[in-house]
Parts: C-alpha cells; structure tokens; sequence
C-alpha cells in the first residue's frame, strides 16, 4: 500500500505550487484534533495535493487543473501510498472530462480513454489506481449530458469511502488491544497514504485517542525514511507523540516489553492471508512472534488478491542500489559497492496474529478464512 | 569493540591533515592484496590516522605529534573501534614521554601521568583504552633513561599482538565455515577497527581467501553507517566483492537461504556468553535462528567480562536522537518528534553458535565453557 516516495522535488513542479500555507481545513465532521491532515483536496475545480517530497521540510500544496499533469504527480511520487493514488487518479478524471467535453461533445469519451490509460500507467503496481479508474470509466459510460458533476460525485464518493473504510478498520484494529500498551508501527500507512485517516496508522489512531496507546514507536523505515520524513510528521501534526528508532533496533524494543502490538499495513494480501509489505515488515514479524507481542495487518479488502494461492506468488519490486548507496543526494558507500534492495518483503500468514480489514476482522488467517471474509459481502458505511 | 563515529569533520583537524594520499604500505610481510589497509601508522617519529570520519568520500591521514592531540582524536572518532583506539593511546604515550622526558628527565614519569589520564578519558566506555594504558604505565615504571625506545618497542608489540591475535580468530572462524557459503555482517570490525585485518571482518577474509565465501552482505547500520561508510569501503579497497543492503532487509534476506553465516563483533561479552554489540546485533540473531542461520561472534579474549554475570548487567549506551532524527547534517524527522537510539543491544548466549577468540573457540557458549577457555592461559602469535 505505501510506495517509496522521493526526496527531491523535480523544479517543474515548482512552477504550480502555490505559497507555503498550513494544511487546509477539511469539510469533514468527523475529523478531530488527532485526525487534521487531508494530503488530497478538491477545491474551486481543481486538485489540491500536498507535495509529500518535501516533507517534513516543507509543507506545501500543488494545484492541478490538468489530468496529465496529475498522472505526472503520481510518477514523480507527489502522491503516494495506493489508496491515495487511486483517489488522486479519480479526481484526474474529472479534470480529463471537462477537457474533453470542451474539446468535443461528440467525441470527448473516446478522446478520455487515452488519458484514462495515461493515468493508469503512471504507477505500475498500485493496485487501487486501476481499480479506481474502472470506477470512473463505468461512470462515464453511463453519462448523458455534461460530464463533470457526474464523475465529481463519483470521485468524492471513492475519497469519502476509503476514509470510511480507514475509520472502520480504526475502530475494528483499537477493539483487539484489550489494554494500554505501546504499539510499534513501520513505514506510513496515515492520512498522506491513503484518502485520510490511515489504515495501521488508522487503528493507532483510534486505539490512540481511546487511551488504549501508552506510546507509539515508529520504523524509521530506511531506506526512503517514510517512517522518519512522514509518519513522524504525520503524528506530530495530529498531537500523538512519536518515538523514532532505527529499523535494527526493532527487535531490541520489543525485548523490553511495553510494546505488545506490532502494527503494519499491506501492499498486497494472498488469498491465504501471506502479507507483502514494505521491506522489514517480514523483520518485525519475526521479532514479534519471539517475544509474543502480537503482529496486526491493516488493509482494506481491495488489497486482497485471492487469486494468489500464497506468497510465494508475490513478486518482490527490486529497486536500485542508489536508494541503499546514497543518502540525500550524497553518496555515502565506497564506489565498487554493490547493493541489494528488495523494496518489500513477504511475512507468512503463520506470523500473523489478525488481518483488519473493513469487512471484519481475521484471527491467525488460512485460506478458509479469507474466502469466508471476501464472500461476506461488502461493508458500506451507512450500515457500519 | 565498534563505536559510532563522526561522519563530519571538525575544521580544526584540517591543518593536520597531509595531502590526501593513497594509503601507506605497511611494513607487514603477511599483509595481502585481501589485506591492504591499516589505519594506524608510526612513521617518522609521529603517529599517522586514518581519518575515519572522512570515509569513504577522502581517504586522508592526519599526522600527530602530540599527546593531546592523539586523545582529541579518539574523542573525535577520527579513530573507532575498541582495539584501534587502545593502540593509537599506546603510541600517544610514546609522543608524551618523548616531550616530557625533554621538558624535564627528573620529573617526567609524573608529568606524563595527566597526559595518560587524559588519553584514558577520551573515549569512556572503551576497554581497550586502558587495558592498552595500562601496559605502557608497567613499562614506564621500568623505564630508567630515555623511555622512546622502550615504549616505542611497547607499542609497537600492542599493535603487533592485536594483528597477530585477528589472524588467529580469522584461522579459527574460518575452520568453522565447512562449504562455501554467502555471509552476512553488521556494522565494522575489519581493519579500521583494530590495528589491522580485523575481528569478524577478519574471519570473512580469512574464509574468502580460502574459497569458502560466495558473497559478502553488510548491513548498512544505522544510525552511524559503519557498513555503508566503513565495511564497504574496507572490502573493496581489499577487493572482497560486497553487497550493501538496508539493516530492515536482513531478515529477508535470510529467507533466501543463501546465508549460512552471521558473523559479528563484540563490545563485551559476558561470563555466560551474552554478548552486546552495535545495534541491531540482537535482531539478526532472532532472524538467524529463525531461519536456522549460524551465528559466530569474533573477538578476542580482552573484550570478555568475567566480572559480569551475564547482559543483563551490561549498561547499554543510549546516544542522542540526532543520530537519527538528522542525516548528513539535515533534519529529516519533523521536529517534535522523539527518537529511541540505543547504541548497543545484547545477544543472549543461547542465540549465539559460537564465540570465537584468539585462545580459541567456544561452541553454545555457557559460563562453564567461557571460564575454561579463560583459566586455558594466554595464547601467544609465535606458540599459535
């Protein structure tokens, strides 16, 4: 679910930015003081996105009024974590439909499907992008007249939906930790991976502010830093204190004790409950299971692949050795170093305490499971 | 034994530092083209140091003269690593009894008392530093005329003798090895931690030079990257093909099946086994058991504690949170954030296979076993 995100922003994107400004209010009722950050916003026709490059150093939103330009955010990583993207890739749709329609009422769904297509090859793995831009074309397909209110609704409804889903799995994950205790967290799984509120981080969230969360350790998350440069910002925008450690001191918190819930999100669920996530998660789980502190997956239903018997289906992103042999543009290892940079890796369901899903939750996952979940029907908000 | 070190020099050092240069030959007829560096030279009447805080962007040695100036440069890290540091205070004391003995042949044996407290509290916590002072204050009390030849030679023999004890710990460690396998290391121990050649790093030449090592993985260690800066450089400039990959990836890595062997350094090591190490020590030696892994600890007797019981009573030294929450002088975390920064972890003996030492080796360490190998009598490079 949690992408790898760039430290530099490229100097086109300059050209859009709008001043530096504090993170917009967002007109949702539900948001409290440990729930403030929308990195996502639709406003005065346009989409608003806060550059997640440039985080924690600066906060600073970029306007886009053209579908190209926000394919270009999603490649360039402006945007990140699946969820996130497929909303960001609606909204492009919406401005996509507005263009065309100018262009020509008589051809503007055929002159779209290229930049339907544009959108879905900006990222290659991020399941939620072409899942939501299915969405948006069955949309279109069904349009009469002007498009674009049509396709707004649409795109609002996929945000509003994964922010429910977020809430509900928050509130199912904060059920199972029956007492205080600190919970360790890896990567960013918050409001800037998702439409808002957070999957793993959605649950600590929850667990937070019902008092069930004594202190929040987070993964610093080498070798991108998302747990340094974005889940720490996150938590300390939303006043829920944050403790930052190295990756391979991981396994040496958990021998102290207080933490008794490791918590992470998924890029991808096999049907047999085997979990990719970002690398260093299969780490934690390990760890987790030698000291008995319990190990909890966070992630909608979307992220669930049952056509994939097992993990060991999962193909594993290799990305370059530069992320491993630089560090903020500088190289930092001797030249004739190699480096091997898997950027996930795949726990087995067998260390797997609970998957949280919208849907309800699964103790110690199997295959049977999973299917009885996945054939329960989808949970809306409204009946939540 | 391996201690975080500055990757930022100070001004100050700058007008020491010779032109940059390729690294000396050393006057060592078993050094090899697998063993090429040695970081701590006595050259000219005056002691030559790697400046480790450089690597790997400058290779440049600082040349001292002075007392002071050697003890500045151990609290600096331009020297790390619990053996390098005890061998360059060992060549301070020769640099303050040659100017004391000038200031004053009647009174230098007091003079020189401040200068060796002061190189002892240069670096607090390592054993080494005084166990090394300690030699050269028995020699000065014999001393009758001009102590530089007699303390030189002194020096020289510590130096000498930790060289000589690293290629029997590479011997032994590498008899443990039975088929050719990839390894897998943390942090540094090789020949810029001691006075050459190294502890585990040590044992992985001795290994490679015998065929018996397919593929040499260092984690990168943060927070300080020891193996980026230091592990990686060291191997290629001793042409030991390596592979650099982030400490989060350790775990998966294992799960390959390629790794057989974890080998690593020690800071202390208990009568019973327990070992402390840098971070992250602990959780490869979790992931290596869990993967069924074997996991050799190299150094030599100095750095075993009988005092100690076992690692519960070692003090773990919790550095600042810059070391994390910065990186190359820039904030990466977003300030209100907290980090947790151990320095060092503890392996309990019961997840270590073997501890490997100059007098010999130890299988499934227990006290019982590490008390004998103590009371076997000192092992000497000219009986091994």
């Amino acid at each position: 679910m949690i992408a790898a995100c760039s430290t530099q922003a490229s100097h086109s994107w300059r050209q859009l930015a709008l001043a530096t400004e504090p993170i917009a209010a967002y007109p949702d009722p539900e948001m409290s003081i440990h729930d403030t950050i929308r990195a996502i916003i639709w406003q005065d026709s346009a989409l608003r996105l806060l550059d997640q490059r440039l985080l924690p150093e600066r906060q600073e939103y970029l306007t886009l009024t053209q579908s190209h330009v926000v394919a270009q955010a999603i490649t360039d990583m402006v945007v990140r974590g699946a969820p996130a993207i497929g909303i960001a890739a609606a909204f492009g749709v919406v401005l996509a439909a507005a263009a065309r329609y100018t262009q020509s009422r008589g051809d503007w769904k055929t002159l779209i499907e290229q930049d339907i297509a544009d959108l879905a090859a900006a990222r290659p793995t991020a399941v939620n992008l072409r899942w939501a831009l299915q969405r948006m074309s069955a949309c279109i397909a069904g349009c009469a007249a002007d498009p674009t209110p049509v396709l707004l609704a649409e795109a609002h409804r996929i945000h509003a939906e994964d922010i429910a889903a977020n809430r509900r799995m928050g509130e199912l994950g904060a059920m199972l930790i029956t007492k205080p205790c600190a919970v360790l967290t890896h990567c960013n799984t918050g409001s800037l991976a998702t439409g808002g509120f957070g999957t793993a981080l959605g649950v600590i969230r929850c667990a937070f502010a019902e008092g069930l969360v004594t202190q929040v350790y987070a993964d610093e998350t080498r070798p991108w830093l998302q747990g340094a440069r974005l889940t720490a910002w996150e938590l300390v925008q939303d006043r829920i204190p944050v403790t930052l450690l190295a990756d391979a001191a991981a396994a040496h918190l958990l021998r102290q004790g207080d933490v008794r819930w490791v918590i992470v999100g998924a890029d991808r669920i096999a049907a047999n409950g085997d979990t990719a996530n970002k690398i260093g998660t299969y780490a934690l789980a390990v760890a987790a299971r030698y000291h008995g502190v319990k190990f909890m997956v966070v992630a909608p239903t979307s992220t669930i692949d049952m056509k994939m018997a097992d993990g060991t289906q999962v193909p594993i992103e290799q990305r370059g050795g530069d992320e491993v042999l630089m560090l903020a543009g500088q190289r930092i290892a001797a030249a004739g170093a190699k480096a091997w940079n898997p950027a996930f890796d795949v726990t087995p369901a067998g260390l797997i305490d609970v998957i949280v899903t919208e849907r309800g939750v699964v103790l110690t996952p199997d295959t049977e499971k999973m299917t009885a979940l996945m054939n329960s029907g989808a949970w809306h908000a409204a009946s939540g």
